[in-house]
């Protein structure tokens, strides 16, 4: 994995997070002081100069957000790629759009993503979620790929020591790629869990060839329907979280082929889903 | 409060998680166990007959979560409440169905909900989440209300006392409603954090006579903008978190007048936006 340096470290501290006033009450006693919290703005997403969504996300690592958006929500099938991707350049709203281009054979329906962002949603608030409507968007998976359970054990310590805004404002998840060999290929973080999925899927999207096969996405949460979906339309064999999975996301996997390793603590953890990916 | 006898807590575990077939790893060697997990359906909300959203929820308390929605969202006015809120009785859906008729002086526009709903979202998927936008849907807080430090101390504890799925699955979130003397008046979870947050706020609406003066929400999670919102709408002037805040949550209470209790451990928090609220 590319090793952040020291000033990328800074930089990203800058963009995740801003310095607020605060009362700091230390033994029921009130002071104030300064203090950093995660930033949380609004992206606007343009697809071919029309508004498709609004996403909350802390800044930083937009273009891949939009990509992994773009793929996750299934605006752009497996093979396909986006013709340009990039920040609008003027106006106050510059950092906070992005604007992206399809090529012309990419079919893309405003109306039915519309429906979609309801019925898959990081929100709660949906059209008609099901595994039907999942795996109708992606089918089922059918990657080979096995696993040792040593593969699992250690890697929430590992993602750790790289979430660096996470370290000084406690307010971000994170999620990570890894290689079939154990390798953390990147790490992002962001105030929605979804995000930082997203930002992990886009920046795969752009920077290896697909497809996943035998990678594995780490989140620093939990694993609900949405984060299994998400992994499913990445085309990513498993998922490992540190948290708990709901029991929809539970049923996805097992309809799709998803292994999902959660309570992920020292060297125990639990598998769901695919369970037979599983080594023993 | 109400305090759940053993037969509630039954219940309420028996609703609101699921049992799953696991393989279970410790110290790296995989055995088949059964395990519980949070359950997590699709609720659809029918208005006058219509769809307007779907959210993906723990089942139970689906009434207070429904009253709470229609609340938080801005469908209701502060001095609203709808003609009726019940499941739908017959079906397969019966359970994930309610259908909610508004009184003949409820003014209320699907297509204004719908951008709204993208617009709130707990989501990440939105219209254009402003602070602007909330405090055009709930103006700021004219509730004079202050609090004492040791309002706070000790809040979380008290909360996971009553956390009953929680405890099991590890995979909820709750929320609670305090009175002004400090008193837990309702503990609510969910796999959702939003949802949390509505159930508790649907259950004030019915049981209690509004505005809710002096009162406070307190969360497991985070404050995203989201939560702040939630409150705002709410008429709750203050909400209280085991976790981070979100720079654009402050943001909103700095303009709306709500005091944000965060990193509550112990004796010890941060709080941020009104802090004028709290006494020193």
């Amino acid at each position: 994995m590319t090793r952040p340096t020291e000033q990328d470290a800074e930089a990203a501290l800058a963009e995740g997070s801003r310095e607020v006033d605060t009362l700091r009450v230390r033994s029921g006693q009130a002071a104030p002081a300064p203090d950093r919290v995660a930033r949380e703005e609004p992206l606007e997403i343009q697809v071919g100069g029309e508004s498709i969504a609004v996403v909350m996300r802390t800044p930083g690592h937009d273009l891949e957000l939009v990509a992994g958006f773009l793929r996750t929500e299934g605006i752009l099938g497996v093979d396909e790629t986006p013709s340009s991707i990039h920040h609008a350049s003027t106006g106050d709203q510059g950092e906070n759009l992005v604007r992206v281009t399809l090529r012309d054979d990419t079919s893309f329906d405003p109306e039915r993503l519309r429906r979609n962002l309801f019925a898959s949603s990081s929100c709660g608030v949906c059209g008609k979620p099901s595994r039907e409507a999942a795996l109708q968007t992606a089918p089922p998976l059918d990657d080979p790929s096995r696993y040792e359970p040593a593969f699992f054990i250690g890697l929430p310590e590992r993602l750790r020591a790289d979430q660096t805004v996470f370290g000084v404002t406690g307010g971000l998840h994170a999620a990570a790629l890894l290689a079939p060999d154990g390798r953390v290929l990147v790490v992002r973080e962001d105030v929605g869990r979804h995000n930082a999925v997203d930002k992990v899927v886009g920046w795969a999207s752009r920077e290896l060839d697909a497809p996943l096969t035998g990678h594995v996405i780490l989140v620093s949460g939990r694993v609900s329907f949405e984060i299994a979906q998400k992994a499913l339309a990445a085309r990513v064999p498993a998922v490992a979280a540190v948290s708990a999975p709901s029991s929809l996301a539970i049923e996805l996997a097992r309809d799709a082929g998803l292994l999902v390793v959660a309570f992920l603590r020292g060297k125990d953890f639990n598998a769901y889903g695919a369970t037979e990916r599983l080594h023993r």
